[in-house]
């Protein structure tokens, strides 16, 4: 393990203790911070249970610094933390626009910590803020779990426009994306301006025009004909099936999340939904 | 006047009758598009008055292509339309983020025709409507005009992250320049998520990101010592002042637009001034 002591980014500070000790770093920790794939979550926690640790991670803080919603559920995150671990548990979710590669050449950034409890988040704020992270405090864990993993199916459909040479309808795809999601968000409970805040919307320059973007690059691989094997890096594409049936469960139409799942799930023709799109009936922009 | 039947991005075609005789454009019109300059419309409405084509105009559709607020007063330009012409005249507000360098290659975009009433606006929908612009009604006329008018605040703003290479700061700024100018609209009786629609947010990707915006250039260009007397061409910079009026009226904190205005009008250091925005309290995304 001490080996890995400095990657690409830099040197991890000696008083940094590395550990492949699962036990060992929960007894000792008093915050939880957890960062792996969401597909993987769920199976870590039930490895958590299967060691017998469940109980001292449940008196610890945990943050969720991941996004994504469960592929075949639709499940966010801190609903399978709370399934695997019991509902007591009130694990906080970061996420936000800012990214290591910035952090590193001193470029501030503004995230998000959501959670249950605005106490809890004034504490972590105190603990986790630094004149390189602004936090704010997110009130709507839903709309910011929900949010932070569907802004990278509206990457794939930047992607998409790019691939067409349409960048300048980049600005629409962010006003209407937003809207549908903002939609959804509110039939499922949630408060649909989270999609506007910094866990969806705030993250779109990364998202949607950031050429090493996984999920922009895919969509304009798609429709060059080059995508290949390339999806599998692209979160946006599990993304967009959990997405599918969340607007199904909730009866929410979510046109271009539609589009894009109808071109990347299906192999539909990509100019020919895009024209789709603009052939439907005129409407509100409210709707 | 036949002579300029050519510009750089079109051939206007035959059908189309051009001349600078304004009551007799007036008289044959049944549509009226006006598309000036925002400060020299109360004078080109007054010309209209003093000439006796008042009347003419009244009974005629007037459409609002362009965008803008009052220097001095702040008010919005359907304000100045009726306090020239009288408060009966609906005048309707065309924005969105088309530009005709993409519609004349075939790229389509959508657009917002905004005004007081549902069925005019659906009639002009049918006139003004084709494959390449997609239009969606806006029912808060209010927001649009605002929200129209103050991304370029926005577009200053972007520049000036782009000036010290803080790109990646962008993101941040849709969010929360979008959620204080959303919070003013909603203190004039306006509706807060007009600012999310095609007027404002959807016209960020040309605003924010483009390199020939002029806004984001004058930004970038304070940032580098290199601006000169480049402001005139920025619209944002007379904006800003309208929307520390409007602020200040309606009691409204917005804290990324007066950090503009600093800049811009008092020549405050803009490095001090973004970390005095990152040295805030740390508050609720929907603060």
């Amino acid at each position: 393990m001490e080996k890995t002591r400095t990657n690409e980014f830099l040197p991890i500070p000696p008083e940094v203790h590395l550990t492949d000790d699962l036990a060992a770093a929960l007894q000792t920790a008093e915050i939880v911070i957890i960062s792996i794939h969401a597909q993987a979550l769920r199976a870590f926690l039930r490895d958590v249970y299967a060691r017998g640790l469940a109980e001292e991670l449940c008196t610890k803080q945990m943050i969720l610094c991941m996004k994504g919603l469960e592929i075949g559920t639709g499940k966010r995150l801190t609903t399978v933390v709370k399934e695997e671990l019991g509902a007591a548990i009130q694990p906080v979710v970061w996420v936000g626009p800012g990214h290591v590669q910035d952090f590193v050449r001193g470029i501030p950034n503004c995230m998000v910590l959501a959670g249950e409890e605005r106490a809890v988040l004034h504490d972590l704020v105190e603990v986790l803020g630094s004149p390189l992270i602004r936090f704010y405090y997110g009130e709507d864990l839903l709309g910011t779990e929900v949010g932070a993993a569907a802004k990278n199916v509206i990457g794939l459909a930047a992607g998409m426009l790019d691939g067409f040479s349409y960048a300048s309808l980049k600005g629409a795809l962010m006003a209407r994306g937003a809207r549908e999601l903002s939609r959804l968000v509110h039939a499922m409970g949630g408060d649909g301006d989270t999609i506007y805040g910094l866990s969806h919307l705030g993250d779109y320059e990364a998202t949607l025009f950031s050429p090493h973007s996984n999920n922009r690059r895919y969509g304009e691989a798609v429709v060059r004909g080059t995508a290949g094997d390339f999806h599998k890096i692209a979160e946006g594409v599990y993304t967009v099936e959990a997405l599918m049936a969340l607007a199904a469960e909730y009866h929410v139409e979510l046109p271009i999340c539609t589009t894009v799942y109808e071109i990347v799930a299906h192999e539909c023709d990509p100019r020919e939904q895009l024209m789709q799109l603009f052939l439907r009936r005129n409407k509100s922009e409210k709707e």
